[in-house]
């Protein structure tokens, strides 16, 4: 396609979008979980043909020469299949969140007024290479009313193609309209440039992969966008840390997975307690394979610790890698990880009960934990059932975002006549 | 101020807002309660001067050839100064925002997760003439803790100079930093355009005035942006309407104010009820001096009515005339509004239950109403308190935005040394 067709294209679907989510906006609880279930079928049935679709995108990515992680991304197996069907049937057993009224109170004036949740509308998702974003974005979207545009890597495309097939089945099975879910058919980039800027039929954009991805699309996109940057997430152990809770809590949030955007990337220790504790917890660190960029203090209690840099502190490895600094106590803490954080996600362990409250009030971050692992920030293990991202924004949704962050609420006025005096 | 110092005024400006909104974040409900109070009475205690310091602006804001709409907008006079000062005592008696914790739940994990509502930092604020929003926007930001940058029209800078002293005295006099509310000193329209690109330091966007400024800033900002453009608001008269309701609300809704955006701007009337009501309504409507535009089926009924065009539809007046269409029922009435409309007010009036039903759930705007007058849309009438604008986006707020608009919630997580398994 040329630069006219592939606008002429994305605007043909952002019209099909636009009219497929009112569809959907009205669609009841059980059509929609109706759908849900067929997608689901469908893709256990057709198990076979979806891991030839992706041995097609895994032989072409070979042949570009794609890197092993990422081949990892873009592989299927049948294992990997099975889950999708189950994140889909698991989505349909989740309440409906769509039309809920809340806070219904009478007014001096004679009107009721409360709130009702509504679907955003059309949410455009753009991926890299996971065919399974496509089934689990589709499944989120579909439950919460709203019709989607998913433009995933192009890597995925033959895949992603017999996933959008079995999504539009189901839909149609359920009498929903097929335009709720589309697949952008293209891999010219050109079309995401289109999706990120047409206002009148996309309401929000959901860009899921590496920083570059996601920095470059909220720099370019004229449209709202719920993203997600860093996890630059940091383990504070107070001067009144319980050790055993601070070692089990700093081995399960660094060591658990080195790759995810939960996992701890900085270690922050109390003075008081830093020459009891810190040789300790930089020995587990170092028993499993994680290497230490220190204070200067922190070199001094800790042989094996390189020198961190100002760098270092701003930096989400996702690899063996920790940086670490002794502080003088919550305030430098808390001051520490305001300014270098990403605002994702930070645990302190104490058991002090005033500083717990204090470090929970005070640290700037979509997650704030006392004594848990920072591993916990997942839609998931939050109990939202699924996420389609973790938003390191303010505004709209913070942390994991389930159905509620792709609704939002208008307001409801009931009268029985009144006018305003 | 030349280019560059007008970037280093600003990032300046930045710097101390952030600053402050820490401590703002911190700040104990006595406090932020206690500075409202202050700022009131230095108001009243300083009204001759605030009086002095508007007349010098009116001055030469007549000098200028400003407009007698703009230079009422700019006037303050002894009751509009004590009006002012009401608005703040009112903010300060409601209940404090920040810091509630609700949805508090035990995982299966063993966490406990819930979530509490934090400020969102710091407020950009781009407004008009009007003074009194310089008191309104600082009050609602120092309730909800958060810092502020005001940026007043350079029409007002004498009175929002007089104005921005008493609020840092106000912030002064309950212990909490000066920067947390700080008004632009410059009129130069190039510290918009830092204000509204300073990413590292200012959090949202809140712009107030005509759709101009509106559009502008929204398509210059690279921060997220709450706004209101239009206010084409409906009322929709039923088959199963009730005629004296109809009229009421119409009345209400169309002919109390003509300039608010909560106005009624277009009348649609259900086919069937449309030779015996459509005449009574526009009868009305001229006896109040209101225009008609109207399709063909409303000019056979009503003489008086002009045709409407396809762009009277779209607009919003703001001034004594409504555009009007006969409608096949419910159906078209929704389909006509979420093409039109703002998505800002619609009501139906109607006496059925599944049409008042399917029309509050349908139909896409902010508020959404039954049996009741478009000009309910308001903070204060929806029992917000104050509302710094009223916003047709999607995410984050919908409708007014009282505080809760200028809050947003963090995931908390308690654990007692849980890890994730």
């Amino acid at each position: 396609m040329n630069m006219i067709n592939i606008k002429e294209y994305m605007q043909q679907l952002g019209v099909e979008a636009r009219a497929a989510s009112r569809l959907m906006a009205r669609a009841d609880t059980n059509a929609r979980n109706q759908a849900l279930l067929a997608i689901a079928a469908g893709i256990r049935r057709d198990k076979e043909a979806l891991l030839a679709a992706n041995r097609k995108d895994m032989d072409a990515a070979r042949a570009a020469g794609m890197d092993a992680a990422m081949l990892d991304r873009l592989a299927l197996s049948e294992k990997s299949i099975a889950t999708m069907a189950e994140g889909l049937e698991q989505i349909a057993t989740l309440a409906d969140p769509i039309g809920e009224i809340t806070d219904l109170k009478y007014r001096p004036s004679g009107i009721q007024i409360g709130k009702m949740r509504v679907p955003l509308g059309v949410i455009g998702i753009i991926y890299e290479a996971r065919p399974n974003v496509t089934v689990d974005a589709a499944g989120l979207c579909i439950k919460s009313g709203n019709a989607c545009v998913l433009r995933g890597g192009s890597e995925a495309i033959h895949c992603n193609q017999a996933l959008a097939a079995l999504v539009k089945e189901g839909l149609r099975t359920a009498g929903l309209p097929e335009a709720a879910v589309q697949v952008v058919e293209t891999t010219d980039r050109a079309a995401v440039g289109e999706l990120i800027t047409m206002k009148e039929y996309v309401d929000v954009i959901v860009p899921r992969g590496g920083k570059g991805l996601i920095e470059r699309i909220s720099s370019e996109a004229r449209i709202p966008v719920i993203k997600h940057l860093d996890g630059n997430c940091h383990v504070y152990v107070d001067d009144d840390a319980d050790e055993a809770k601070a070692l089990r809590i700093l081995e399960n949030a660094k060591t658990q997975r080195l790759g995810t955007c939960n996992t701890a990337e900085s270690l922050l220790v109390a003075r008081s307690v830093a020459s009891a504790m810190l040789p300790k917890l930089a020995a587990m660190l170092t028993s499993k394979g994680i290497e230490i960029r220190g204070c200067a203090e922190t070199q001094k209690l800790v042989p094996q610790a390189k020198a961190a840099t100002e760098e270092d502190y701003y930096t989400e490895y996702l690899a063996a890698i920790i940086s670490c600094k002794v502080v003088d106590g919550l305030d430098e803490a808390i001051e520490h990880i305001n300014k270098y954080s990403s605002q994702h996600t930070e645990a302190i362990v104490t058991e002090n009960y005033t500083k717990a409250r204090r470090f929970l009030r005070e640290v700037d971050s979509s997650s704030v934990m006392v004594n848990a692992s920072t591993r916990f920030a997942d839609g998931f293990e939050y109990g939202l059932g699924a996420e389609i991202g973790i938003s390191t924004d303010k505004i709209h949704a913070r942390g994991p975002v389930g159905l509620e962050g792709l609704t939002s609420q208008k307001y409801v006025v009931l009268g029985d006549g009144h006018v305003r005096g």
